[in-house]
């Protein structure tokens, strides 16, 4: 009979070395997307998928079940809060849902979804449909057959809403976001019946090397750790966490446009902080790691949104940037800048949208993922309910796929189900946050119009950052908000920044 | 009973997957050595031991040596050079040497490197023989228990030797470094006796980017493939296999000093070239990679020196090297250039040193790590040891550890044993080989004097490159030259240039 300590120190060390192979595949994804040499791509994937399935096998080993269930009684025993009884609740969840798939099946549905991925990169920048939908039928029956590992459910959508946005189901995003898209629908309505703000002036010509200078000098004062991260460019940017001490952000730059290379440093940025952020004593267990698609998206989108268009932020940048770029805004005021960072326009792209219809882009999306799941709408139809909805939603029909819906990777490099809703529960959740933060420190916004962050840093990492994945979404809003996920305050932020932008 | 297709293709996919694991380590390791922030250091060394002992594991399972053994009717029934044979028998042979290893032992042993390592990063800057002295004795334990486990053996130094030149012995090492001491010593004298070379010219400024941009164009010339590669800073210069279609090559910069850079390249570049020359088809096996340490430092010779270091090398770039370096070689002669680039002169570090010196550095340490083997040196005497060798063979003394026994990796990086004979026996080779090649292509000389390596190229590729590990060190030898390993075309090389030089 080995004790709990004991039991505990082989579960850690057991998750240490899943750890330490997934963590090899980050840093191989994120070679992959910056200086991999193009002969190198053929061999990555197999490489990838290798590391990948070992740790999966190692996860899912019986011991580390046994292991588990021995720890049940002490785990119990603790308080809720204590980190060992989180990191077992958690890590048995995990298990649990990860032995529910069988190995065979994500080895068969990870090779199909790697097929669909190629394919859909060639076929999209030739508006190819025709090519990716059967795929899709074979990716939506893969998705279907995942679900249906973890029946029962009240809707085929939970399981995947559950994997990366813990504790709400399908009912419940349908709830948010049908309050949402009321308030929002008029809001749109309301500024786009006002004179457009010009963003001719952010499509100047902008050099790379001060594009990139401004946006790295602009995330150290907000507290991102250059010894600790960095920045490199690719095609799609992201953030990795590679441990507590190496968190890096990958942007991407366009010299006529502005707006690309800095609000992805930023918002990439936003997401490292989060990480860099968590209690070191985590690294190499589960709990270190963000919580949950929705509370990470929140904290790219409070340092994107919230602070890097806001006006107090550019207050204290604009004469900086102007200087950097005398050619391009020697003429532009700073009012007519910070009003072309905040246009307001209906747009087929999802990730060129702005704050405020983003949105609607997502709850496109979501409510068309769900609809193929629930089989009430065919991959055949695919294409005209996703027109029918810009139409009617945004008051823009796509004129080919790509534009339509061929653009977002999602469907084409992962499973039906789970993939959007995180990217509007983080803008709910970041005007949650933030208000919470503004009550706690009034001076944020003062702090910001002089380039200084440390309040807002500090609070975030003190109610957000350090816990990681110790306390559920649901629990952490819970602590932060005194409450649930609510559409309120998005909407307050929206109304109050926008009516003053547009005169509403 | 499975038939020997079914067994190969087994034991061909278990190969894979270790691969992909040793793979995802040099991407790991690349990543460490180039641009990994600070902050990532602490944990890197974790993640590349657990992902070596779970290799290690797979590769020493029983089910190897059931597949392995299986096969060994079949691979006899194949002609000798057979492909599936080659690889059966490299595999066995690889099979048999890990077993001998306790995995606990390795696990002890990697673990007592890396502090060893760490410590001597923090020592050497500062001269501190004292605090790496002790550990060095416990690595000299560890390389004695290490031998032990290969007993029986003519010498407690050959399984060392073995490791990394297989086929030869120390008895074998001794007596080829015994003739090329002989020999050596005579012609060292002889042009130390004359008016040493002016290499203050290539000491001036020499800016990194067209520093850079000079060796990149140079190695494209010779045959390096981007497609399949890159090149990065480091501060060891090194190349590294990632697969066939992704050979990567690290260099350094000194903007002091033109020998740094260049040198450095051409010479990875030499590796580089032979690894991306191996036939693909062994990807994923043993066979896909150089044959021994020796042949791979033949290859990366012949372009650093017998290529790089050539007048006729020079006659071609020396012109474009003059227009890019207008302020540093304005004035300077192609002819007082490539003396300088050609100093003959006895010095205290090894990697710094000249084609012709550089062998009587190989031979001391050579000799001392062997004694140590032996017994008859003791870690104390060492240091003693090494300074009266410099003394006697190259007739200077180190004024400390860090130019003196501190200045490798090596023996604090790794065991005794093996660690330096390749790159004495890489240079006889490469005399041996591409004297093989001009007997073959007797107008490679004038093909070089037009920047022109497409026939020495192609004679390396088909004569060495392709066969990776194929065939051993000694049969690849044996194939190319007719015989075995030699002095004599080391030194008619040596002597015919730097006769030419010196006017001897």
């Amino acid at each position: 009979m080995i004790s709990h300590e004991q039991q505990l120190e082989e579960l850690k060390r057991r998750l240490r070395e899943i750890d330490h192979l997934e963590k090899a595949n980050a840093v191989l994804y994120w070679d992959m997307s910056t200086y991999m040499p193009p002969g190198g791509s053929a061999a990555r994937g197999q490489v990838l998928s290798t590391l990948s399935q070992i740790a999966h096998e190692k996860f899912t080993s019986a011991e580390i079940g046994r292991l588990l269930d021995g720890l049940q009684p002490y785990a119990e025993s603790l308080p809720h809060d204590d980190d060992d009884a989180a990191l077992i609740r958690l890590t048995h969840r995990n298990y649990d849902k990860s032995v529910k798939v069988p190995t065979a099946f994500v080895g068969e549905v990870t090779e199909h979804i790697s097929n669909v991925y190629q394919a859909w990169m060639t076929a999209r920048p030739v508006n190819d449909w025709a090519s990716v939908r059967d795929p899709l039928k074979k990716t939506l029956e893969y998705s279907r057959q995942m679900a249906g590992y973890f029946a029962p459910f009240d809707h085929i959508a939970d399981p995947f809403i559950d994997m990366s946005d813990y504790g709400m189901k399908t009912v419940d995003i349908r709830r948010v976001f049908g309050e949402l898209r009321e308030e929002l629908v008029p809001l749109v309505k309301a500024i786009t019946s006002q004179q457009p703000a010009d963003d001719t002036i952010i499509r100047r010509y902008f050099p790379e090397a001060p594009q990139l200078a401004f946006g790295e000098a602009v995330i150290r004062d907000m507290g991102y750790d250059f010894e600790r991260g960095r920045q490199d460019k690719t095609a799609h940017p992201f953030e990795t966490r590679i441990n507590s001490g190496d968190v890096r952000i990958l942007t991407r730059v366009d010299e006529h446009y502005f707006g690309d290379a800095f609000f992805s440093t930023v918002h990439e940025a936003g997401h490292a902080m989060y990480e860099q952020g968590i209690n070191p004593a985590y690294d190499g267990t589960p709990l270190a790691g963000g919580t949950s698609a929705g509370v990470h998206e929140s904290q790219s989108r409070t340092w994107e949104n919230i602070v890097g268009r806001s006006r107090e932020f550019w207050q204290h940048y604009y004469p900086r940037l102007q200087q950097m770029f005398p050619e391009a805004l020697g003429d532009v005021t700073m009012d007519a800048f910070h009003r072309a960072v905040n246009k307001v326009v209906p747009s087929l792209i999802r990730v060129d949208a702005d704050e405020v219809t983003y949105n609607l882009h997502v709850m496109i999306r979501f409510d068309l993922e769900v609809a193929l799941l629930e089989g009430t709408l065919e991959i055949e139809e695919l294409p005209r309910a996703w027109n029918e909805r810009y139409t009617n939603d945004l008051g823009i029909t796509p004129p080919d796929y790509q534009s339509g819906v061929m653009q977002d990777v999602h469907w084409f490099g992962g499973t039906f189900g789970g993939a959007f809703q995180g990217y509007t529960l983080g803008n709910l959740l970041s005007a949650q946050f933030y208000e919470a933060a503004l009550k706690a420190h009034p001076t944020i916004p003062a702090e910001m119009a002089r380039g200084q962050f440390g309040t807002l840093h500090d609070w975030l990492k003190e109610n957000i950052y350090q816990y990681g994945s110790k306390y559920t979404a649901p629990e952490l809003i819970q602590r932060v908000t005194g409450g649930g996920i609510e559409v309120a305050p998005l909407m307050r932020y929206l109304r109050n920044k926008y009516g003053a932008l547009y005169q509403l």
